[in-house]
This record gives structure tokens, C-alpha cells and sequence, in this order.
């Protein structure tokens, strides 16, 4: 059984669906842009026109790329320089949209091995050449952007010939994937050894399992299957000093835990090649149900005792009231329920059918003695065939004139609802300030027994600066967060939108430690744009 | 409820137990002793003989730290020196039997508070001494020593005063504990919030929870509440470059995850001051109940199907032939069953009734199918009132002239056996070729959806030279471990004992990272013996 049979699609660099089936905007958000003032966007700028950078690549090093990799393997095409520039939030689409390909690099080079990969930091290392590691390319945080300053060229390196399942060992439960192999593949590769991963996030279409490590990505599934550093029990790690092999085991006391180290490091210690990972039967059955609560604080309450004393589903979100009307206000939303308002939240249970009973029953009694109300198992499996929809919507609401980001954190239970408020008001009064009043949706997506995560949806119009707007906007979140204690990113990652309060957040000595080991595997600096 | 109301025993520091009540060796161990040929050792020297090394503390040193900390909390007196050398691996207690303390520390300081604790710090790198962070005082693979060349001295920094349970979360469900608490301590006032750590090793009686963290410790009821670096969300480390505090939520993607960097760094990069810590109600239920299987092979594989798809009891162990037959062995240990021979699982189960009884039920169902026999309840009982008691065994045993010792490992579950094996072949045939006959026992205690622990304990007649002879035996062991690819330590953690061999596990890129970061946040390297 599997449903993950999409080709991945062909990627076009500023629009996260094929530029053939583009997103379609409801009616009800055609609506909500005209009340915000949102004004139809100017047309995007074709590829062909985007304007990039003059090469500064040393002649030198394209040679060397060239001779290690073949000359096929290297690129300095325009239309593949365009499609490796930046990432896929907003302000990278608004960018690339109105023909800002400024961050383009200078080559792409494709390597197709572990070795390759070494070759090629050593040679960019020889040269001073920036390297940015490439492979999903759907950072949201400026994770692609390279810093010109101080290097004689950048160079992106895609994954994508990195693309195979290595191996699998079914006593162990374990497989070794390639870090270029985009998500989709995985399962479908997996899925032939009656595997699964279990790893979906909303990017499950578009981003790889190199990148997934490399960010600390986190799943909708991952009450049930854990995190993405919850699955990586090896790695290995091409450097500019040569490779680095991590993971003997589990779990062990021999040392701290590097690979907790590598994970997260987002190409500024090496590039992850492959991954070991945990992997579980492909679920005999799936069920999803939708429930709704009085409010945010209530359901909140629920999730926390879910997660802290069980039973847990494998999926368990909550959506806020804010997100909980805009979601009823689309027609497309056809829910059971007569009920308006409230609290929606999301339970999915996978596995063996007597876990998935016994779990969804618990659940089930919990809700009900906590005073939810059932919406069904078809607003369930609507939310679950929808789940992946959300990045499409954004180009239609672009091109509608809408300004929309979003933005995320985690914190212990206790001081969730704070956070939650500070950062709404932070981000709404920031956008009210600039003349363009803000929807801030937000939902609890990632459950712990310590804490959550908080996802914020941010809808607004685009004024004339729409990359100043959202930057202030962007930095009243971050200050709001940091003031709350709580982290700059749940599963986003750093990239370059979070170094500076991630900075703030480690303090000096603890930024010294990553530096430190940066200055170890890295001498010349080169492996990553965001050091 | 709790049982957790023994005071700490009065340390000796060559004896687990109280000298007032020294360990009772069985008759059948008695019997053991002799068929292996063990003639009682030559009684051990009284502290007040034992050779200390001459003091090469700088006086400035010692008055600058008389200063900071008031010369109260200064001590140099011989048997507090005594007290302070090496931790309790065999080898650690057959040299101060013999009278050789020549590791001890020039002088123990007694800060009392984390600013105390980088105080001393920072005079220490100053004056180029060398620090020992000291809580528990129960490492046995050598987490003690100090290396004294190109130090001007050795100082033990002794945790004891930092003995708070600093604030309880009950909505996040977190206490921020102490790193000088004793685990008996930590129990006890946590208890008076209704809550447990659940963290029960072997040493419980004795260690720390900052040991607990430094080393990364497992306890004995893994299965259900995790490993010590699992219950870590939050830390403060007091560096020679001041304080770092790390975890602002319980998992992020902001950057790597500095917190598995600190744990298990053994001291090499700063002194853990205090953790914030994962708790749980302290259960309403605990139901122990043993069972065997006819082989190792059936019971490890039983165990696998657990981990891999539950349900998974609190506690999980499972003895091989040998273990089972030894203890069986044991007069005191009066199992209910008529059966002999096989393998012994003890399973546990603590949470609220209606979650124990369903795990139970569940574990029920799947041994039956897997071939096993209850054992009952009261022998569960009988391990789980026990379960601390092996160490106060080993004094007497040495007494008796025995060499006993415990080493473990941590593997993939399909090199487990292949681990097993090669383990224990390497042990037994290194002492059988010194002429010193083995009984090398094994059992599983923490298991993972992707491997399992190996522990394994030796027994054999102690030779003219027992330091020597241990040490032939345990590198055949580490180099058996390293040939099957295995990590050099599940929970016992890295000390001086096993850090060439963690070199090797590493290899030398990943070294370099470690090194790196000490350097960052230690210039001067002086605080920690095992740099």
C-alpha cells in the first residue's frame, strides 16, 4: 500500500507547483484579498529575464570542477542558475518574481558520489569558492542564500544524482538513504520493502531527505513517527577534511551525540551524503478525524494531556480560532459539522488495527470527557488529502497582491499561550503600523511531553516594499519570540532569515563552540554561505 | 508513594556499601569462587595508610581559592584526598586496596554554588590546574583519573553543595535539579510534587544526577522512561569562559542541538551545573513479573518484536544462559518457578492501572505465542527489590580473590549476536590464556527500535598482578567491540578507559570536532582530566 506515487515535479524556480496546473485561489480568499486591500500583483518577471550576477568563478576552479565531475556534471546556464537561487519562502518568490536573481551562483555542479561530493569541497576549498549545498531547495529561511563576501565564487551543489536507497536491513529496521533522494521517491522506494518513513511534512512533494537532516526538519506525522532527528541513527558527512562517518549504534555514552551535532548544521560543518534512518511497516490502516473544541485554551489542554500522558495518534494539530474560520470559510472545506467556530483539531492514527482501535477509542474518550465534539472521519481525510496543498495556494495569493508568510516556534506547555500572543500581537501590530492590517492564523502542529510548537499563518496586502514590510514584520516575531525564551525555529531551520537571533538565543560562548568546530572541519570557511 | 527514603550511605571510598555493613557473599558464590580457583585476597589498607602523591598545587592557587570559596570549602586533608581518587571500576578499588591513591587530587574544593563553580574555574585555567568535576564519585571506566602532565596541579571541584531541587513545572511537567543531588535525593524531594525522574541505574544509591547528564546514563526502566539524555531538555554548564544555558524548548531545528553535545562530554568541555529535566507523575502501579525463554536467541528476538512494534513494558531485560544459570545458582534467589535452565526476562510495568494492565496483557500474548513461561510475579518482585544490590557483591568477591568486572556495548539488532559472540569469546580467551578460566555472563537491558545494549559481566580468580590481567582482558573486549562496529560504551561513558578506543570509533575528523569545541570554550584545557 502506498499513495505516494507522484512524480516529483519538475521544479520551476519561483512557483512551487508546475507553471501548467498553477494554484487556484477560492473564491472565499478572492473575497478576503479585496477586504485586506489587496491589489492584483504586477505580472512575474519570465526566468529568461531575471537578472543575475556577473560570474566571479575563478577559472581555475570551473576547470578542476570540471575535470572531477565531467564536464557534463557543471552548469553556469542561466535558466539553471535562476532555478538554484534561493529557497522557497515568500520573500525569495517576491524576489525572483519581480527578476532579482542577485543570489544566483556562479556554477551548479551535480556531483554523483560520496567522493565527488569530498572532491568537489576540496577543490572549492583550494580556490575559496563558497559552496551552498542543494538539494530540495525548499528552504523557507534563507538556508540558499550565499554570502558573497570574502570568497572568489559561489558554487551550489545539487544532491539530485545522490538519489539511491543504499540498503535496508529489516531485523534492524533500518535504511540507508542518499541525501539527494527527494522525500517522494523515498517512500516509494521504501514502500517496495513493505517500509515507511513516516516523514511528512507540507514540502513532502518537493524536498529531500538530505535536507530534512540538514534542518531538523519535523513531520505532520510526528506524534507517531517522531521527528526527522528522531529517525537518523547514522550519517555520513563529506568536509573539506574528508568524510566523516557517525552513528555505531542507537544509542550510546561513548561521547556526546555527533550526529546531533551534524543535524541541524545546515551545510556549515560538510554536506550530510547519506543518512541512516529508523524506518516502520507502511501502517496496515489509517484513520483521520476531526474534532472541534471551545477554544484555543481548551484544546490546547487536550493536546498537552495526550502528550503527556497518552494515548497519542500518529497526527494531532490544533488550529486556533482565526485559522479554525478561515479554514470553514472555504467552500472546499465541506465539513460535516453544523458547528461554526471553535477549535479544529486534527487526529490521524496509523498502524496495526488494534492499535489504531484501542488508540482512537483513549482518544476518543479523553475529547469527549474534555468537551470536544466529533466532526468525523470525512473532515479527517479531507484534512489528509489537502495536506500537502497549502505551498500551492501561495502563488495565486502572490499574484492576487496578498502578502503571505509564515512563521514558527516552539516552547515548553507552560508557556505556550504567552508566546502564542506575544507574537500575534507582535506581528499584527507590526503590519497595522505600516497601513496593511494582518489575518495571523495559528496552529499547535508538533506535540512533546515538555511543550509545542506554534505555526502562524500571516496574511496581509503587499504595500510597494513588500520585502521591507515583511522584514519589520518578520522582526517583531523574532523579537517576541526571543523575548518569550522560546526557540527561532521549530522545524524552519536557521538559514540566513535566523542567525542573528539564533546568535542571541545560544549566547557568545555557545556560538563559539559551533564556530570551533566549523574551524575544524572547515579551515577555509567554504562549505556553507551561512557560517 | 515512594521507596526512595534511604539516606545516602556514608562513602567509603574503596567500598560500595557502609563498612558497617559489608556485602554478604551467597554460599553458591563461595562454592563458584573456589572452583575457579580463588584464593582471598590480602586484606585491604586502611585509608589512613594509603600513599598519596606529594601536593603540587600552587599556593597562590590554593589562596585564591580559599578566597572565592572560603577555606571551609578548601580541603587537602589526606583521607578527603582518599575519598576523592578515581571511582569504582575494579581496577579503581584494587589499587586502593593496595594502598595506591597516587591519582588523588591535591586538594577538593566544595563550591556552592554555579558562580562558585566557575569561579573556580577560572582560577583553575589561571593558574594551569587541573580540574576533576566530582558528584557521585561512581564512574568505572576511569571518568576520575586526572592526567597531571603539563599541570601545575590536580583539583577536584566536589558537586556535593549544589544539592537543590531548584523549581518544579507542573504544566510542562519539569524540575530543574542540581548537578551535586544524589539520585536517592532527587527521588525523594520529587516526589513531594508527586513526580519521578524514573531514572533507576545500578549506581542509584550512590550517583549524581550531574553524573547522570555528564555520562549519559541509563537506568534500569529505560523502556518506559527513557535514557538520562532523554530526559534533558534544558542545561547550564559553567565553562573557564563563563556560563552557557542551553534548551529554550524541548526539540527544535534551531541549529544543532547543543544540549547532546554537553552530554557526554564528561566534563572535557565545562561542569554541568544544573539540568532541567522531563518528570512524570510517580506511577499508581508497579507490577514486575519474570519469564523464560529456551535461548538467548528466542528471548533477544521477543525482545526485538517489543522494541519494534510493542507494547513496550517500563522495565525490559533479558539474562543469557549463563546469567540465568548463576543466578538461579543463588540461594537467595528463590524463584517460584520449578523450571531450570533457559533465559530469564524481567519485565516491568508502572503507570496508571488501566495502561498497565493492557501493556501487561498485551506482553502476555506475544511471549506465550513466542514460546516463554511465566515465571510470576514474585520473582519480578524479587529483581525489582534487588536490583541495586550487585555492586555491594563485588566487595566481598574481591575479598574472596575473585576479579569481577562489567563492560557493555550497544549495537544494531542484527549484529547483536555476532556482538555477543565476539565479546565474549575476546574476554574468555584472553583470560584462559593467562591461566585465569572466565564465567562471562550477558544480558540485554535497554532496548530501541534499532538495536539493543549488551552488558556483560566477568568473573575469574584474580592473578599475581589483577590490574594487568583486567587490562589484557578488557582491550581483547574493546577490540572485539570495535571489529564488529559496535559503540565503545552504552551507558558506563567514556572516561580514560575507553577514549582511545573512542578515537578510533570516531576517527580522526570527528575527534578533531571535539577537540575544537574544548578548545572554544577551554583555552587553557584545564577542566577536565580527560581532554
Amino acid at each position: 500500500m502506498t499513495e505516494y506515487d507522484l512524480p516529483p515535479a519538475a521544479r520551476h524556480p519561483y512557483t512551487w507547483g508546475n507553471l501548467e496546473t498553477p494554484g487556484h485561489l477560492p473564491e472565499a480568499a478572492v473575497g478576503a484579498m479585496a477586504a485586506l486591500g489587496a491589489v492584483p500583483a504586477p505580472g512575474s518577471v519570465a526566468v529568461p529575464d531575471v537578472r543575475v550576477p556577473d560570474r566571479t568563478l575563478p577559472a581555475e576552479a570551473a576547470e578542476d570542477l570540471a575535470k572531477a565531475l565531467g564536464a557534463e556534471h557543471v552548469s553556469s546556464a542561466h535558466d539553471v542558475r535562476v532555478e538554484h537561487t534561493r529557497g522557497f519562502s515568500s520573500p525569495d518568490l517576491l524576489k525572483l518574481r519581480a527578476g532579482d536573481a542577485s543570489d544566483a551562483p556562479d556554477a551548479v555542479v551535480f556531483p554523483g558520489s560520496h567522493e565527488d561530493v569530498v572532491a568537489v569541497l576540496e577543490i572549492c576549498t583550494r580556490h575559496r569558492v563558497a559552496v551552498v549545498p542543494f538539494a530540495g531547495g525548499t528552504s523557507v529561511v534563507g538556508g540558499l542564500t550565499p554570502v558573497r563576501t570574502g570568497f572568489a565564487g559561489v558554487v551550489t551543489l545539487d544532491l539530485r544524482r545522490l538519489d539511491r536507497l543504499v540498503s535496508v536491513d529489516q531485523v534492524s529496521r533500518t535504511a540507508v538513504l542518499e541525501a539527494g533522494l527527494r522525500a517522494v521517491t523515498a517512500e516509494r522506494l521504501l514502500a517496495e520493502h513493505g517500509l515507511t518513513l513516516g516523514h511528512f511534512p507540507q514540502s513532502f512533494e518537493m524536498a529531500s531527505i538530505g535536507g530534512f537532516a540538514a534542518a531538523r526538519s519535523a513531520g505532520q506525522a510526528s506524534a507517531g513517527y517522531g521527528r526527522f532527528d528522531d529517525m537518523v541513527v547514522g550519517l555520513t558527512l563529506a568536509t573539506p577534511r574528508g568524510t566523516v562517518t557517525l552513528g555505531t549504534a542507537p544509542k550510546s555514552a561513548a561521547g556526546p551525540d555527533l550526529r546531533q551535532l551534524v543535524l541541524g548544521s545546515e551545510g556549515a560543518f560538510g554536506v550530510i551524503t547519506s543518512v541512516t534512518v529508523r524506518v516502520r511497516p507502511v501502517p496496515a490502516v489509517r484513520v483521520f478525524e476531526a474534532w472541534n473544541f471551545p477554544s484555543f485554551t481548551e484544546g490546547a489542554a487536550a493536546l498537552r494531556t495526550l502528550a503527556q500522558d497518552g494515548p497519542l495518534p500518529t497526527v494531532l494539530r490544533l488550529s486556533d480560532e482565526m485559522e479554525t474560520a478561515v479554514n470553514l470559510s472555504d467552500p472546499s472545506a465541506a465539513l460535516t459539522s453544523p458547528g461554526s467556530g471553535g477549535c479544529q483539531v486534527i487526529t490521524g492514527y496509523e498502524g496495526a488495527e488494534a492499535a489504531v482501535t484501542a488508540t482512537r477509542a483513549g482518544v476518543t474518550e479523553r475529547f469527549l470527557a474534555l468537551g470536544a465534539q466529533s466532526q468525523g472521519t470525512d473532515s479527517g481525510e479531507k484534512w489528509r488529502t489537502g495536506r500537502f496543498r497549502g505551498p500551492y495556494l501561495r502563488d495565486p495569493l502572490l499574484d492576487a497582491g496578498a502578502l503571505v508568510e509564515t512563521l514558527e516556534t516552539v516552547t515548553f506547555w507552560s508557556n505556550l499561550e504567552q508566546l502564542k500572543t506575544a507574537v500575534t500581537e507582535a506581528v499584527s501590530g507590526s503590519l497595522a503600523e505600516q497601513g496593511s492590517p494582518a489575518l495571523v492564523m495559528c496552529h499547535i502542529s508538533h506535540v512533546y511531553e515538555t511543550g509545542a510548537s506554534l505555526y502562524f499563518t500571516v496574511v496581509s496586502k503587499q504595500l510597494d516594499d513588500p520585502l521591507a514590510q515583511w522584514a519589520k514584520a518578520k522582526e517583531a516575531a523574532n523579537n517576541a519570540i526571543r523575548a518569550c525564551g522560546a526557540a527561532i525555529s521549530h522545524h524552519h531551520g536557521v538559514g540566513t532569515d535566523h542567525r542573528e537571533t539564533l546568535a542571541r538565543e545560544l549566547g557568545p560562548i555557545a556560538v563559539d563552540m559551533l564556530r570551533a568546530v566549523k574551524a575544524g572541519v572547515d579551515p577555509a570557511g567554504s562549505s556553507t554561505p551561512a557560517s
